[in-house]
């Protein structure tokens, strides 16, 4: 086990109605907030309404920026900060999924940097503060809730890129699973896809003597493998959803990776999918972990074979460890599949061939000649994994 | 799943060396600070002058409170509260096991309370605030390194009481498993069982649909289960060592008890045991739950079937679900015996009957006729409790 450093300060706020308590959290900090959010949805199912009039029996004024988008856009950001600083605003409410949330901490720390917030992204720039920020959460994905990043696209380029600070982490985050029973299945399935992944790219480790935080890793996926389908038959399966809900946030507080050396290769190579092609990022991210886990699984087979047996359930061939291994990726592919999610290109209409360049930009994204520490990979290596994905 | 508020501010620090640290993270917070601990153990593994030394680098002022005893005594915290007091000091800084941690929160509740202090610990009075405390922790045990309670005891009367406050949690605890190589084993043992009536008091629920926080709790029990052979087999094993102090933090950082009621009879029970013969605390636990478990469990055999096949590998037999519970428990048992510890009440060497006097003691604890979640139970179970550990 590596030496660690472990503190995660959001207070999660969880369950049913939780939402109409908003406004009296929002004015232990603040009572004047940017009320952040996307599409036309939270005004359809009513959450907005009863955020409002929350924030209004507060005495929280509030000033608004809709039209977050998956992947969310540079601009807005720029947008955001500007109301912000023209409106003295010094707290900001997100309410929606990931990209909802991550909008709001790149408008937050951008408020209080002098400079380009695009900068911090690109890591030309650093920032030792923002505004602070509280979440209802719509969606169970991105884990943005409670962790210090925030992945943003600026359109010019189809650039995607993140920043990591632990004073972006919430004050506090809303979870209300009731409040996600209006949502697309496609997208609790991407998001489903996106909250294994958190926890898959931090188990894919060469770390040593990691039993902890293995065994919390295996019972967090399980949750979520159990519970999907019985969303995904009743979308008001509140139980079922709550589990789901309570485990993206655990996927992603940092607590599965605490004492282990993390990857994060798959995301970085999903993120130049979805920034040319506009797909969810859980979608992506289910065609391209099979296709790394093919591609890298030779270099530490038993901790493969452990994730068959243990995460899979594959009755483990003692004899060849590797027909066990490729039993769990083919269990994860059929369980993908299962829930309407594609595992290749081809199954989300990606036909083309932009590998080489896609390669090229996750490459240029880290600025190095390599990454992953599972097992570093070069521009060839992703190449290889995208066509593994075809 | 109920709903639940969850929030752990506890910066945790863990590793090789780390202890080296302590008065750069204190200078965070203070620059006179009151240095708590229990007996010469600290002094003899050479922790207090690494301690003593960092402290005097970063400028940081301290008065000394050492004798802390098992079950911390009140008459120390008063004397820690003086001392505080006529001193100006404005952060505790605890060096040392679960005790001492508790005694330091109960002198940081102390100071800033106008009043007796034992009137919190009997609710007859109630506070909001605390001086900050920071912990080293030298034995994985009680959790009270990143929890909000202080367990005290008033020596007259032998009274044993418990304080919960979330501003009394550590604003910091530094973990080394290094630190607790020269532990006796016993106690080592002691605190296994502590940790894991820590994860059980949480798992014994009635509360449905509470599917993560179980596979939490599983995957932190098998944790110690495996790693505690190892330890007492070699205390200098790093890496087994370093599994149990992070699951111990992690059974009792309150994590394992969202969405679910908990139960804690089995501590209110122990707790009039070892106030009384003045045992250690986890070896009165390893008495007191199997005894527990065998009273109460038809109340949900369903969960100790699952407690058996999960966390004890029972082979089910769907046939006889009560036999799978009992091989369950048994197998518990047989593991409390074989890290050393008594499982019976005569195995401790306590072979006369005060069931009455402290089945009372523990009603009257309460200020109420019962207590108990998963069951309720009254004076007279208390006592059949205390008979099957005879």
């Amino acid at each position: 086990m590596n030496n660690f450093t472990f503190q995660n300060t959001t207070k999660i706020i969880f369950g049913k109605g939780n939402e109409s308590t908003v406004g009296s959290e929002v004015s232990k900090y603040s009572k004047k907030v940017l009320l952040h959010y996307g599409g036309g949805s939270i005004k359809k199912s009513g959450l907005y309404d009863k955020v409002v009039n929350s924030l209004k029996e507060a005495g929280v004024e509030y000033i608004e920026l809709g039209g977050v988008k998956p992947n969310p856009r540079l601009s807005l950001i720029y947008e955001g900060i500007d109301l912000c600083r023209k409106n003295d605003i010094d707290f900001i409410l997100a309410v929606g999924g990931g990209s909802v949330i991550d909008s709001a901490k790149g408008i937050a720390v951008g408020v209080l940097y002098d400079g380009d917030v695009w900068d911090l992204y690109t890591r030309k720039g650093s920032t030792e503060k923002a505004l602070p920020i509280g979440t209802i959460l719509t969606i169970p994905a991105a884990g943005s809730e409670s962790s210090g990043s925030s992945v943003v696209t600026k359109e010019e380029g189809q650039l995607k890129r993140d920043i990591g600070y632990d004073f972006i982490k919430p004050q506090f985050s809303i979870l209300n699973p009731e409040l996600c029973s209006t949502l697309p299945p496609y997208q609790v399935a991407c998001g489903a896809a996106d909250i294994m992944a958190h926890i898959m790219e931090r188990y894919f480790t060469n770390t040593p003597n990691v039993e902890l935080t293995d065994r919390l890793s295996e019972a967090t996926l399980l949750t979520v493998i159990n519970n999907i389908p019985r969303v995904l038959e009743d979308l008001n399966d509140y139980d079922a959803f709550a589990e789901v809900m309570w485990a993206g946030t655990i996927a992603h507080n940092g607590l599965l990776g605490t004492g282990r050396q993390e990857d994060w290769s798959s995301h970085k190579i999903e993120h130049e999918l979805s920034g040319i092609y506009d797909i969810a990022h859980g979608a992506g991210l289910a065609i391209v972990f099979p296709a790394w886990m093919k591609y890298v699984y030779k270099t530490n087979v038993d901790r493969f074979v452990q994730f068959a047996v243990r995460v899979w359930k594959v009755e483990q061939d003692f004899a060849n460890p590797e027909k066990t291994v490729l039993e769990g990726i083919a269990r994860m592919e059929d369980f993908f599949r299962s829930i309407g999610l594609p595992v290749r290109l081809s199954e989300a209409g990606i036909t083309d061939d932009r590998f080489e360049e896609m390669a090229q930009k996750a490459i240029d994204a880290v600025e190095e000649d390599s990454f992953g520490s599972f097992r570093e990979l070069k521009k060839e290596d992703i190449v290889n994994i995208y066509k593994l994905a075809k």
